[in-house]
């Protein structure tokens, strides 16, 4: 057992927040107080405001909207998947089984209106944070609650989302419909047949826009004892035998093809450095051997992974493909809750990053070569100004990833655009991405981000760094013609 | 000699900064401009104004206390032993030995009229820092100073302070009972036979609570030159013999069951980095021979000591006491000085740190067993929002120690919760430290936490990022239940 | 081709930024839009804002004023020469050629007429650039442009700026006196001969200060292939053998001495990190002999660099030349860009930086020396509170540099006043660097820089933590009595 301040041990805390408080976002919430200053970030909210969602980057699952399955109540909506949820609650000393999430060591899991209930007698947790504000605005803009979570709420608020989500108008099309999303990526195994982005796309009752993107991530770790498993796998689908490195080579352009014939228009990267390397293919088909017949040591299998991610650059260099790069992040820190929960529990830490070095001989070989197009993410935010800035107000292929994961919140937003516009302008950033697998949050992500934009830029024209005007002009690039742009969409 | 701006060279610098200025800190300090944010702000501190102090981490000498005897004079009080005083002065060329500090080299030390002189000359030197903002708190609210330090005044302040300083209502006591101190805790060498602490709990005029805090850091580095006589000081405390590695960790509880018998909730500890090893007992016990019998070398000493850190985290998640880590400064940058005027002379200087790695060995066996808990504390504000957040936000036994040190100041006050607060919340803070050693200084660091707390706060709320309500529950919450939680007090 | 936002692939993004509008900029720019606080920053400002410029540190051509030539046309003035404006122009998408860039590879030079309409038409992508602000400011103040850049104005800019650049007033000479510029330095090699200074000094009709800097990198960096060659070249101007250690010692001490004598008073030195060796005598002859004998490997060769760098420090101690660092850029990232070229073309990228054990050795040494004094600059803003604060807070012979080239721009200043000062104060500064080929912005750099310490001292006295006649003073001194006293002008 956890030891923390669960009601049980504390029930003043929740006593003190808690109780009926009518759920209210303020209309000027994250505009600047200067009244001044808050003026001209109003005009220039209201200019993006009702935009259409651009969302070059998520994790939204496409079955959601091929199957059009209703959700069913609040707690498996927001709650149980949400590990910017559940990790605050964990640290709380709520046990994940009682979170809603399956355990390996079988502890009973709690039903979805107990988790509800967990969730919501702490919501006090989560002031100051990004969740909380991404969640006030979704209960209130999109599941049309009243009043904020509490002990006292839980309950009334658990009966009334479940009733409402069971409403024509709270299934996934029908909200993706007022969500008035343009474009929404997911991101897929390279192996994936696409099933779902191939229903959606042959339904002719359906007009959105759903595109896959190849996240290759387990095909390129070598240093994974599931490897040849993946390499396996991806034979199967591709046709091509992958017992060669030639073979995975082949298979890798072939699935990418296959992406890009269903839309997709960027790969994904996840690893804990943004390090490539580029040997020549002799070297590479060496390694790949030895690590296949499991003779190889870490460094070797880790050198071979680099060299792997090297070759996606060079594909995208090839296709067009924009590679979009999402290092630093120590995956899995607590061995335990891996083995009974799974991955995404929350305990992912990111990790110091570096990319002037790690980048250079991407940047040497495909830098200045227009098919080649780049996004970076970071987790360590002294890459901004230090980095990043610099390298994307070089090199034409190089876009700024908005701000990512931990970083995706107000404030962090805001020392974001403090530290890269003064190197690289407006006009080097890729604009929001949402990255949630939580479906119903998506316009509530997005209406941050425009606030902040709306602030950030309300701040320097009221010290007249731009002007008004230009202003606007810049606040409809950031939400239009940059994620376009930047993700090839 | 060193040349810098002595009033000698640059007289134009003091004459032009002095004067006879009234001393009256603004009412106001530190509370956000915008007079609507200010008014919230005002509330805000008026709710937390009057609390008691709680002090978890400190080094107030408990002689003081038990002793009772009067401070001498200003400069004894003020200046010789704050090195963050001094090391500003050094910087101006000012040597140690003219600020009241012992000269190894036997250079004549200045006495502490001629230190007070040489101080307030160079109150200048000061704007802009955090001392300056105590020390202008410390003579005004404490010392009943209405002058500013400088030339003209020096002379006056040093006999009105030394005058006053010699009443009885300025003996330390008196003074802690003025303060409102609830709880001190001091920083006690573990073979410490903490008389002072019991002398002041069998006191039945004492009602104040003064607690130790163990820190053992002398006998987990094996590198020191001195390891072995710690470890003969410890076996002579302890009764238990040290020169065996099972003796060493024997005693080591021993001393942390003294400890906490006489009121420790917490342990405390300093290394360059915060890595920790957790060897097998035999492997530990080989090393600790190897190192004893001067053997090992320098890698094989600092693996001993990473595993001895490891080994203090075991035993607080068996015995409950917090570990507080306070890693990442590289003590005695400058030889010279060190040699002169020994240690903790203002050259300690911050080097860069990582957590995510280091403490995952720590955290994968203790992260969430209830009875493990730990506070964080860095000089490198990089890992509050990579690493420190992500880290609290998870595991429910790591709480977020204040800022520390060179980064306990108002600014980087408000860096860090812009850093941590959208990953952790607020209730993942352990709350303000003092870590001080200068006693009239206490009430002075509190305040300016707390009023940079209701500016921060103010500042949300002025967002609509917070309701005032929820404000003023967090800023309690912060001053109050955090430090009593984080620390077991 | 690099594909970019060229006008022929997105016209709208220009036409939509560019007309014809006026340029005005706003007298109160970069003052905080508080109306009380920007009272107090306007007062702040005016008090500095006619004071003579300082430039202790850039990289103007002295032949320049020596031969006190026109400039020819705005591109070849704002455009061509200066790396910030052609990287962002590079990013998106103009080949560097196109900027008036010889291209070794023979592609045709764009014409100055045609250089300046590809900036014009993208000058929107600067909004928000530290680099737009200076080129708003020169044009509007030094060349009499009355409006904004864009594809519609391109050509009568370029007209009217090219007559007016060919008048009498606009000679440098004439230019340098409206600048008010008490003293200026440039940055000259070691075998530099001086004449220009030495020309300007003898000009009877010349009273300007124009000084050398000594900027011995690549005679101390014997990893280059053509350290060989520049040794030759030191041998040869000083008359000295360097074929031998104590040669080039005794060559690098007689051009000092030569630079001095000619006005110098500071040294610089940019590497990629800041360390530095003292090896003995016999050691480093031993190295050099290898190195220049071609057996040293680039360990040695590297070490080497670093006693040479570590004798640059002794020198400094002795004859009490400024040592000012500029390190942490990976020079030329992109090999096929120097290639074609050359150096200096907007793709040196920063790196992460340490300085606490990097500088220990040379501080251990120097630190308390009077004569010595070191200017410590960095483009690693992580740094800032961690290390150079807490140095400069210490030791007397440590100032801090401005933040230095991504950094040298209002958010970053701001930054930078935020981590340091709560440590250091205000009088550990060395005050602004223009850091500037480009003669016209040098007032424009300047004013930028006094318009933010205005702002940020005002923020300071807004929040009662200066009073309002500390912080005049504090201004002054910034720019005035810092950097002369830093850098012993």
């Amino acid at each position: 057992m956890n030891g923390g301040t669960t009601p049980s041990t504390g029930p003043d805390l929740s006593a003190r927040y808690g109780g009926r408080v009518p759920l209210q976002p303020h209309p000027d919430r994250l505009l600047p107080p200067n009244p001044d200053t808050r003026a001209v970030a109003r005009r220039l909210f209201d200019d993006v405001r009702d935009l259409p969602l651009i969302s070059p980057h998520g994790h939204i699952d496409p079955r959601l909207l091929a199957d059009d399955e209703p959700f069913t109540d609040p707690a498996s909506l927001l709650v149980t998947p949400d590990h910017y949820v559940t990790r605050l609650l964990h640290a709380d000393g709520v046990p994940l089984h009682q979170l809603g999430l399956s355990d390996r060591d079988g502890v009973e899991t709690a039903p979805p209106r107990e988790v509800w209930r967990n969730f919501c007698e702490r919501w006090h947790l989560f002031l100051g944070t990004a969740s909380r504000q991404w969640i006030e605005a979704e209960l209130h803009d999109v599941l049309g609650a009243t009043v904020q979570p509490s002990a006292e709420t839980a309950d009334e608020l658990f009966d009334e989302l479940a009733a409402r989500l069971n409403k024509p108008e709270f299934r996934p099309r029908a909200l993706y419909d007022s969500f008035r999303i343009e474009v929404l990526a997911t991101t897929d195994d390279p192996a994936d047949d696409l099933r779902h982005h191939r229903a959606l796309a042959a339904d002719p009752t359906w007009r959105g826009r759903v595109v896959p993107t190849f996240r290759p991530d387990a095909y390129l770790d070598a240093t994974r004892a599931d490897w040849p498993q993946s390499l396996d796998r991806l034979a199967s689908v591709s046709g091509i035998d992958t017992r060669d490195y030639d073979g995975l080579i082949a298979a890798l352009e072939s699935r990418r093809e296959y992406f890009r014939d269903n839309g997709a228009t960027a790969t994904d990267h996840s690893a804990p450095d943004a390090g490539m390397e580029f040997l020549d293919t002799a070297e590479a088909a060496r390694l790949f051997d030895r690590v296949r017949a499991g003779q190889a040591d870490t460094g070797e299998a880790r050198l071979l992974s680099r060299h792997l991610l090297g070759e996606m650059a060079r594909m995208s260099s090839e296709d067009g493909m924009v590679m979009a790069l999402h290092p630093g992040s120590r995956r899995n820190h607590h061995p335990d809750t891996l083995r009974r929960f799974g991955a995404d529990t929350g305990h992912d830490i990111p990790l110091q990053m570096e990319f002037t070095r790690a980048l250079q001989p991407m940047l040497e070989r495909f830098g200045t070569n227009p098919r080649f197009r780049t996004v970076l993410f970071t987790l360590d935010e002294t890459v901004f100004s230090r980095e990043l800035a610099p390298l994307a107000g070089f090199y034409p292929s190089v876009y700024l990833g908005a701000p990512w994961w931990f970083l995706d919140a107000p404030r962090a937003m805001h020392r974001f655009r403090d530290a890269v516009t003064e190197t690289a302008g407006f006009h080097r950033n890729a604009g929001f991405i949402d990255d949630t697998r939580g479906f119903c949050s998506i316009p509530a992500r997005h209406d941050t981000a425009r606030r902040v934009d709306a602030a950030h830029l309300a701040g320097l024209v009221a010290e007249h760094v731009l002007t008004e005007d230009d202003a606007h002009r810049v606040i409809r690039d950031l939400n239009d013609r940059q994620p376009r742009t930047a993700f090839r969409l």
